[in-house]
């Protein structure tokens, strides 16, 4: 099995490396290749028995897809991408990365004319407000960014390119990731994180929007999962739909708080400090709150059942079990 | 008011052309110019006050669209686009004239930094089968060919770019037209248009589908004043769902037969010979048969309240209201 990894350096295709150089097998099937790409080169550790090849470049330049695929992956993971506030700042690049690559990429699996199983990471930002207090798997597309516009035309392409028979494609909508690992961003949702990982640091976390808001989480771990699973799915299992909303947690962030507070005690969630931020509330009060994801339950997608494991999850994956 | 129709030589962009230049008004404002362009050159008659200009070419090729929105038009009707068995036939022909042709005009208008109204023919092709009987306008959008994918990608672009203030979008999704003028063709929806057409012209035709069929049908007259209206209206009303569902008129086959009886009498509907075609029956019973278009209406989108009048529009528009 040769697998190729767009989007490698990032934080979730790191993870996912590191998860096939350990499992060693995906789908069934022994890990022979792994060939990974980004923007900067991958960091990668050597493997006894997977044969590691790095790449560096724009996926949007010219040659740079087909050559990709020259070798014939047979399981291609497409998670590379600008995220949501750098596509909306920066259109044409947006465009470029996130829709442009990924029909070059598509359009080169289709001029290869073999057909591999593509997993590619989608995002909940298809969907756009007003939402109901539970989004069904039916729910209308209707972005309201640019990001999420490019993600839809993104997994347009991918249900056509399927439907044609060009390759055999999954696409997964992931929910906010939570406990990010790493720096607070400037993305609006930062903090979701933020208010979990600084306290587990020993360091003071703002909050800026109230305790009631609901919104849906998965762990890194938990996206990693979702990743290897899709990649063994079967194709005739999940019909002609191809895009399917991942499960995560939905809790408010006093829930998180509460969770923090039962795994890590009163003194960690004391470093929490609310301050009101009314352009972080203005975006973040337009957030989808809860899924159903009725159809990715069935098809064995599995995500944490509540808040503190996702807490545990990054104390033990990011902070070596130690608080 | 300077217009530019995209696709002028079609049958809709020819009716819409020969509409304006009767009407001699659009959105309120007097029009000075007419810009046609196709990729056969557009047979228009000359005008007293108004200058006509017409261009002949590829829309996607370089330079072409830019070409276009040089002499900065108030107001674009962008209708040019390879039809559903033809995008469905040639992969490569449907994905650059629908979706790069599309997306080079709306770059064209973004690069020359001027906000016109955009209006773009869409097709209920966006929404693709298992179908509930009425369909309403929040309806997912899960297209199942390459055409619906591309008009739904085009209008995710058209979104976006108004959200983005490049310009001032509509997009409206046409229900069948009937009765389509001309001859019969290939396409699955054929029979819809000919078994009312042929036997006002003393021809026989072939029904290949139950009487029981329900679809939904505008004439070409209903198009053009969708696509007028379309020009006129106040988008702030519209808000950010730019890509409306048009209003049609929901008929069975029999039903449809009955108008004609009504019309134009037994004679008439005794040329009409059912011929089960099996194939022709696969495709158009996953179609979509009935839509609300509730907002639509509300804005103010009128359509035929009955197939009587979709008859009697064809008598009159196409045989002189001769029988």
């Amino acid at each position: 099995m040769r697998v190729l990894i767009t989007g490698a350096a990032g934080m979730v295709g790191s993870k996912l490396t590191a998860r096939l150089m350990r499992d060693g097998v995906i789908a069934g099937q022994t890990i022979t290749d792994i060939e990974l790409h980004d923007v900067v080169t991958p960091e990668t550790p050597l493997h006894e028995t997977i044969r590691v090849k790095r790449h560096r470049g724009d996926l949007a330049a010219e040659g740079a897809a087909a050559a990709l695929v020259s070798r014939r992956p047979d399981l291609i993971f497409h998670l590379a991408g600008v995220v949501s506030g750098e596509a909306e700042a920066n259109f044409d690049l947006g465009y470029r990365v996130n829709l442009d690559g990924t029909r070059l990429l598509f359009d080169a699996i289709r001029e290869a004319a073999y057909r591999p199983r593509v997993v590619f990471s989608s995002s909940i930002a298809v969907f756009g407000a007003p939402f109901p207090d539970t989004i069904p798997d039916d729910f209308q597309q209707t972005p309201l960014s640019s990001y999420g516009t490019q993600k839809l035309m993104s997994e347009l392409l991918l249900t056509d390119y399927t439907r044609r028979g060009f390759f055999d494609g999954i696409g997964i909508r992931l929910p906010t990731i939570c406990v990010r690992p790493g720096k607070a961003n400037k993305a609006a949702s930062s903090f979701f994180s933020g208010i979990i990982r600084e306290p587990l640091a020993g360091q003071e976390a703002l909050l800026p929007v109230p305790r009631s808001v609901l919104h849906t989480h998965a762990s890194p771990r938990s996206a990693v999962n979702f990743l290897v699973h899709a990649a063994g799915l079967d194709g005739h299992a999940v019909g002609p739909r191809r895009n399917l909303t991942m499960p995560g947690v939905a809790v408010t962030v006093g829930e998180q708080i509460e969770a923090l507070a039962r795994v890590a005690g009163n003194n960690v969630v004391a470093l929490i400090k609310e301050q009101h931020d009314e352009t972080i509330w203005a975006i973040v009060k337009n957030w989808p709150t809860r899924f159903e994801a009725t159809r990715a339950r069935q098809l064995g997608f599995v995500a944490e059942t509540n808040f503190d494991d996702i807490v545990k999850a990054h104390v033990e994956d990011e902070l070596g079990g130690r608080m």
